[in-house]
């Protein structure tokens, strides 16, 4: 029979497939001699198997558990169910995957009426033990009964007013009785049940549940935000307890082995004495800067060092742990790799490589694509910082960015503004995982509880938001929907101005400019560049973009949108001119003023990209987005052009579609008006002309002509354009080297790309047009039934955003193929919006496009992505 | 070396590909011993080489034609060059396809100012000779040196006006001169070279002449009309000259084995006395029909009669024979299979079948399936006969079937109005092969001269098009663009209807009823569907409409859509008030209403259906569809709803969408609206449910999901209406059995189709919107530019009338393998408009659907391309 449990000295750190995350690292750190508190792991096998049967524990894996409880008993010399020295467990999920706040934790299981006496009696200490008590009645209830932790967390608060108790640590073994007994009343009335004194009732109990939250919604959410699996399941952790809050030489923490906001490699961390681990994370009490402990408790402040530093040479990664003092002994609970902010994940990638710990491959593999590009977010204008008015200057820089938002106070109100696309920042006294959705929306969040290491603060780190944490002068009131700060009082929709990096709130909106980047960001980048198999070309069309790009390393330009240059005043008089005439001759004065135009912008692009390619995309879009659509600009177009009013309303009329995106555009422009197509393609080779003669540059454009779905769309046009651009070079006695290809965003064309291959010198992938057509969604108006979708998991992804590889992607892949059947050597890149996505970028990696091409900003995660893919598939060749 | 050259004594029948159809079968006629005057056949092959290279005749070609020509001579006893009995050639043109009046031809050749006194002396006849002279003058000038015809025969009608002649037989030797040297000199002016006095020479630029003409924009038109490839080119046939215009004993004609308008057994046919086989097609002079040579010529008569049904039972097939008569000695000039109404095509097919000479399948073959609607043309009602005022009645039948348009007199005006939707008649005194594209613009085709076999006679039947040929008395002037009839005059844009069927003519619009089936159309429609392996349904959700489709043989109906079942006054209104609702128990109760109304819908369905399959699809259009536009209709909408114009406006605001085709609709709405979907559902089985208690009749209803794009709409949806229905049929204790399949329409659904397959109990392809999307094509915009493209050779056909192989095609043919590799017995049709063309057909078949679906009138055609489809497969099996 399958073996479904192990004891953590049976597993090792290769095990997360089964034991889970923190289950294989318990068993790693076991096997590496850690103070480890013994237990045992339930596999996420036995999870699935749970899931998928019958949704009870097996009678099976209950005698396996009775055996690992046994040995544990063993191991111990303590007894679960007996009358011996009195075991406790904590009973801890743990994924392959790390689901921080995710998913649910049990301590002090095994306590009932009776052995919360021996516990006292053993402890000398009725209130600590009682304590226990409560606070396990309390996780059951919730966790295993589903009771809402305000019904516990509401009578322990009016106990405490009633008593005049301020600090839970006040009350007495006999306030502690009367509230366990309150408790207990709580559960028997809303569970009708009472609350299980058989120990292993309760531990059985426990496992189901943390089973069954496997499929919780904020679970399933969590991993759809994250792309984890659904079926991979949760291990169980069963494990000795030990307590924090075993009195003044007991305690609890979290550390990281560096600073995971700024990357500093100096032990960084916090820790409350005499407390349980829920304490710290959940931001209850704000807890003591981890420094302070080596006055507290020097002994173990220089073990928890020595271990910290053990761990991280081990792991050669910055490590987050968990740990525990029980009467002046350490134990570790938990170590992970630490979640960081971006500026850190540089500086520790860095810092790693140059220690020697790991390798430039190693530390690029340790970055998040998404999160580089806050390293490259706007901070606030130092002018606008001199005249800003501070909310508050004590809350903790928990996650760094600069971010200016409507203020709320409920998770609800932040996803809804957001998707009204206002920009929030959600203000709670701290959060929950609950809030999950409320703080994905958000730009920032401000709390006025918790710290560092508080829910808000990890998680908006592990989102790269922008966040302040425990910023105890605000009296946030989440009911009134107001906050009281010293200077006053700001209401629901009062604009904020919030910096993660300090922790300082500002009143109203102040301007923001562009950081330079740091030596750790250059470095990451060099790296990537480096290792990057595909290019990363940028879309981009005016000298600002382009140098943006540039300076972030692009390879080019992989889209320049010439219609954006048709919209400057003058032009697009010309451009009306052209679409309104009925005479040739009128038509071809206008395109010649245009020409003159393009000229200009083309030659200030090639100058600004020097010697790189450019692909240039011919006009795409339908006339009609030239033309006026209100009454008074029609008129103001009727006299400026000396036609009736009429006139262009019967044009308009003329120019209208049921369905523009479906309709006259791309190409199909350009074979009714060839000459629209010639006079573009003619000002890009006479700009190149015009930059040889000038600067002696060579410059190789790339025209691109959109929306082709027939192989006679392609080669005609480009047969027109080259027999006219022959002609003007012959004429002009110069030679300029040029290339004509096409963008692919139609299914036909992907299907008849061994035929186009035959014509076009590249192929471009249009990814948000193919999407379009492949699911038959419009992006103007899909954009409300696709959120629908994705959040209720009919699609995994915005195919818009992510690309959807068994549609658009077996299409795009069916191309490529078929490209290179006819050519293998054609040039294909992608210049749709997923081309500066990261899970995209991997699909185009492995389908080997030779450059992806996304905004300027995106440029550096597309290089990491790209780098990691290489990395990646460099490594499953091996 | 190849051989590019044959005597008509070297080839065969089976020799089309290399010597075209008209030399295989003057070999095949030589071979068979009948009277063809000797010649010989240029291949296919030379053509394609000669266009393919120089477009010069290489000398090997020529020595190879100077070599036969010695044998011709040999044959003859004649000279071409030398000073024997003068050798006079014609030379035709000959593709694999019939391609008539699309080819050009010379009669004569070889003449010049020498050999044609030689000739008048041989023949003691100088006009005779002299008339020769003047039609190769004319026929070469046109053909080879590409001089309008009009400049020839504007001068002979001038010469003829100013000598007061009236026929072109009373010119006299003297006349014919002067007109001879008068055509010799509009060649030298026009050509700026003279007419060339070698025959040599004029043999070899006739033969490039035809050559080239395989390229000339008719015979593009020609062949893209009737999908015949442009790469496989024409032969040329040089063959002895017989000359019908020899005198009293001499004629031309003309004549079919059987009636091509009726398909009666009895010769059909039209000669003229004196005369060359060009006066006949041309139909300048009106002939005699065949029955009255019997009186002119009884020897001659009684020799073809007896050669035609020779021809006939060699042929297998009704013959279309061209003879020629010099003193008295019939020639046979060629032999085809003839064209023929529909109505002939069925008689004849039936009566061959019956007369033992051909199989089931061999006469299924002869049938053009486009033409069998016309045999279901509607006729003019009795009624309306009755009160009609005749233009005219003394035109030919030339072609059957009743038409109502509006006159115009040029081919470019027809074309031009067609486009704009009208229904165009064209009226001219004679057709030519320019106005071919008016001609299939036109709904009846009228001329004043011209007999049965008249180009419009023989386009119009080719076409299936209505058509009165040779209507005397009408005085066509298309300079004027009126008529006048005895009655008064019309001019352009009037309305009359047309009787191609009996010739009458009549004066405004007349109304017409559908016909009944003949005996002949039942037994061929009894073959057709015995033979197809192919099911063929019907799109129809009327009763009328279903009771057509049955009638035709329906095998059930592939396409129900329910959208139309939703705008009936009361429907519409309950349908408005679902929309407009923001109360769950409003819409719940229109809801309710709708549904009682569509179990009427259904019941009736069911009951027209017997026990036939009919597919349902669950509503499609996007909401807005349901929504007035015009201000009045929203001011009245508000008054019957109680809510305010701004209410309305607000909601018909959120409901626009920018490309509707692409927005919310199809199953997304079910996804939106859940309660929609199963409200139809319920309709359906509750009807199914009634039939059975009330009937006993077991209907098996198949409900279709369309728009679907992802495997969890399909399967969503599929289990809400699955959990529903089973406790509707719980609950009343009654079993009906159903199916939920998909419409794949989406080219992401074809992509999918193996995951889809898992989930359908059928598919039913939707081409409309397979391919809109995979072209990105608008039907409702596109149809400028697709007519563009169509006719610029940029698309071979409309992809939304017959099948786009290479794009649409290739994504069906991937879904049906990805479908039938995850359920191989999954049933899969088609119900979009392609299901009704015939090529579309042949290919649906080739790749294994189950079914067509297609509008009831359509199901003959569908039927007969269905059963070709199979014999054509067993026969490449062989």
């Amino acid at each position: 029979m399958l073996k479904q449990v192990y004891q953590f000295d049976e597993g090792n750190a290769d095990m997360k497939d089964l034991l889970g995350g923190k289950g294989a690292n318990l068993a790693e750190m076991t096997r590496l001699g850690l103070p480890v508190p013994p237990g045992f792991t339930i596999t996420t096998e036995a999870c699935m198997s749970f899931l998928n049967t019958t949704k009870e524990l097996s009678d099976e894996l209950k005698k396996e558990i009775d055996e690992h409880l046994s040995l544990l008993e063993k191991k111990t010399n303590k007894s679960f169910e007996g009358d011996k020295d009195l075991l406790l467990v904590s009973v801890r999920s743990g994924a392959k995957f790390s689901m921080p706040g995710m998913m649910d934790t049990i301590l002090n299981l095994g306590l009932n009426d009776e052995t919360v006496e021996q516990l006292a009696s053993l402890t000398e200490d009725e209130a600590f033990a009682y304590d226990c008590y409560r606070r396990l009645l309390q996780m059951f209830g919730n966790v295993v009964f589903g009771i809402d932790m305000q019904y516990f967390e509401n009578y322990l608060t009016f106990y405490k007013q009633k008593h005049g108790v301020k600090l839970d640590s006040d009350l007495t073994g006999d306030d502690l009785k009367s509230i366990v007994t309150e408790f207990k009343r709580i559960i028997l009335e809303i569970k009708k049940k009472p609350f299980p004194q058989s120990a292993k009732e309760q531990l059985h109990l426990a496992i189901e549940a943390v089973f069954h939250s496997w499929n919780n919604e904020r679970a399933h959410i969590y991993r759809e935000l994250n792309r984890i699996p659904d079926d991979i399941g949760t291990a169980v952790n069963i494990q000795l307890m030990v307590f924090g809050n075993s009195g003044d030489t007991s305690g609890t923490g979290v550390a990281f082995t560096r600073n995971p906001a700024t990357g500093e490699n100096k032990l960084f961390g916090e820790y409350l004495i005499n407390a349980q681990g829920e304490d710290v994370v959940a931001g209850i009490r704000t807890p003591e800067p981890i420094e302070k402990l080596k006055n507290d408790l020097p002994a173990v402040y220089e073990e928890f060092t020595r271990l910290a530093h053990l761990l991280e040479q081990h792991y050669r990664d910055m490590q987050d742990i968990e740990f525990t003092v029980e009467k002046g002994k350490l134990y570790i609970l938990q170590t992970r790799n630490g979640k960081r902010t971006a500026q850190a994940s540089v500086k520790i990638a860095v810092d790693l490589v140059e220690e020697g710990l790991i390798q430039e491959e190693d530390a690029l593999m340790t970055l998040n694509p998404d999160m580089i590009s806050h390293l490259l977010h706007p901070e606030f204008s130092k002018v606008a910082l001199e005249k800003a008015v501070k909310v508050s200057d004590v809350g903790l820089p928990a996650s760094p960015g600069s971010a200016v938002g409507k203020i709320c106070f409920d998770a609800a109100t932040a996803k809804e503004w957001a998707a009204q696309g206002e920009k929030v920042i959600l203000m709670r006294q701290e959060t929950s995982p609950e809030d999950i959705e409320g703080m994905v929306a958000s730009e920032a969040i401000v709390t006025s509880r918790g710290g560092m290491t508080s829910h808000a603060a990890v998680v908006a780190r592990g989102m790269g938001t922008c966040c302040v944490a425990g910023c105890s002068e605000l009296e946030i009131d989440e009911f009134l929907k107001r906050v009281v700060y010293p200077g006053g009082q700001l209401n629901e929709g009062d604009v904020i101005s919030v910096d993660g990096s300090n922790g300082v709130i500002y009143l109203g909106e102040l301007e923001v400019e562009v950081t330079e980047t740091s030596h750790y960001f250059d470095t990451v980048m060099a790296w990537a560049k480096k290792h990057a198999r595909l290019d990363v070309r940028m879309n981009a069309e005016t000298v600002s973009d382009i140098k943006t790009g540039l300076y972030f390393g692009a390879d080019g330009i992989g889209l320049i949108r010439t219609e954006h240059m048709f919209f400057g005043a003058e032009r697009l008089i010309q451009m009306r001119r052209f679409i309104l005439s009925n005479s040739y001759i009128e038509r071809e004065k206008a395109l010649k003023v245009i020409l003159d135009y393009q000229m200009d912008d083309f030659k200030e692009i090639f100058e600004t990209l020097n010697d790189l390619p450019g692909v240039i995309r011919l006009l795409d879009p339908p006339l009609h987005e030239f033309m006026p659509t209100k009454e008074e600009d029609i008129v103001l177009l009727a006299q400026e052009m000396n036609v009736s009013k009429n006139e262009i309303e019967r044009r308009l009329k003329e120019l209208h579609e049921v369905n523009p995106m479906l309709g006259h555009r791309g190409c199909r422009l350009g074979m009714t008006y060839p000459e629209l197509y010639i006079m573009q393609s003619e000002a890009i080779i006479r700009s190149a002309i015009e930059m040889k003669r000038e600067t002696g540059l060579d410059v190789t454009p790339e025209i691109m002509i959109p929306l082709v779905g027939t192989t006679k769309e392609l080669s005609e046009l480009k047969e027109k354009i080259e027999l006219y651009l022959d002609a003007l070079m012959e004429e002009e006695d110069i030679n300029v080297f040029y290339r004509i290809g096409t963008m692919i965003e139609l299914p036909r064309a992907c299907l008849i790309a061994n035929q186009l291959a035959k014509t076009a010198d590249f192929f471009s992938f249009g990814t948000n047009d193919l999407t379009q057509m492949t699911f038959g969604f419009s992006r103007d108006d899909a954009a409300k039934y696709i959120n629908e979708y994705v959040s209720k998991g009919v699609l995994p992804v915005d195919p818009f955003q992510t690309i959807d590889k068994d549609g658009v992607g077996e299409l795009i892949k069916t191309a490529v193929e078929k490209g290179r059947s006819t050519t293998p050597t054609i040039k294909i890149g992608v210049c749709g919006e997923l081309g500066g996505d990261p899970t995209s970028i991997e699909f185009f990696d492995d389908i080997n496009l030779d450059y992806v091409s996304c905004s300027p900003y995106r440029i550096p995660i597309a290089y990491i992505a790209a780098a990691q893919s290489t990395i990646r598939r460099a490594s499953n060749n091996e």
